[in-house]
């Protein structure tokens, strides 16, 4: 799944707005803010509108957010897509039965969790983040709604960095729709 | 403002899946879990709904949603009244310019902050959180915001723990609409 799959003016607008700032959150990384999306009226409702696209026909019952920028459209992909939401939280956050799984990062580890009864068996379930780096918070993601009997139908994201091939520690056959690749 | 100003009927809906989780964060406290408010599709469309209303005339330019559960229902409020969307972020995670503003908690200092650039001069503002307790967080963004030159016009909340009192905290004048008070 590439780009292609979306309208590249449509893409271009949103392009435009997000803004490259060196060496944040440490030197020698280039961060992507996308805040200047959200601040425009017109990028906030397009980019929501286009994340949604590829899952319109594909009877989704939940989209699970991936703290915390994945709240920011998570909950409205959800909501257009007459599915629920479901936050995947950062470890101590969750108030009520959860479960847990340990990701590596560049450097340790990080851990996400999930209310034990956010899935029920079959559900199906769209994982959304606002970037993939290296994709490993989404394949965390995936464990824990497969743990507890959810199907991930796809990866939602707004950019992907393809340099970092995050799409290799994402199962096969599951659709992984970015709509910016840089 | 009590809830008054919305449909009974579609509070109680709400009201039912707000789930009591004893003793979290700690030994004590009783926390108000949303999660099941989210996990339903009904629930989450008919709470963004009322969450906006009062709001539809109102000629809203942004909505600021307080990390990380102000991000949830605040994009969609944004995206819905055709205004954009600002996070208030806890310290360290905005990339760009910012400026920063310290509140008291029950047990020492926090801190937020936004973007210099995230809003205009004049900019009609409604600050959106699940929840208000003390007020504190409420009230360092609109000091933010103030401070930008932006006019918070409205405070938003999912649920008000009115035994807190947040209110005194916040500017009298400015309406706070919380679809349930607790």
């Amino acid at each position: 799944m590439t780009t292609s799959s979306f309208d590249d003016k449509d893409i271009e607008l949103i392009r435009k707005k997000i803004r490259n700032i060196p060496d944040f959150p440490k030197k020698g990384i280039i961060f992507k803010d996308i805040t200047p999306v959200l601040q425009d009226p017109m990028t906030l409702v397009l980019t929501s509108k286009l994340l949604m696209q590829p899952f319109l026909e594909q009877n989704v019952d939940l989209v699970a957010g991936i703290e915390s920028r994945g709240f920011i459209f998570g909950t409205r992909m959800a909501a257009d897509l007459a599915a629920g939401f479901i936050p995947v939280r950062k470890p101590n956050k969750l108030p009520s039965d959860k479960i847990s799984v340990e990701y590596e990062l560049e450097y340790g580890m990080d851990q996400l969790e999930m209310h034990s009864d956010a899935i029920k068996k079959g559900d199906r379930v769209v994982i959304h983040d606002d970037l993939m780096a290296t994709g490993g918070s989404a394949r965390a993601a995936s464990e824990l709604i497969t743990s507890l009997g959810g199907v991930v139908i796809g990866y939602s994201f707004v950019l992907e960095l393809t340099f970092l091939n995050g799409k290799s520690k994402l199962e096969t056959g599951i659709p992984v729709h970015s709509l910016l690749e840089i």
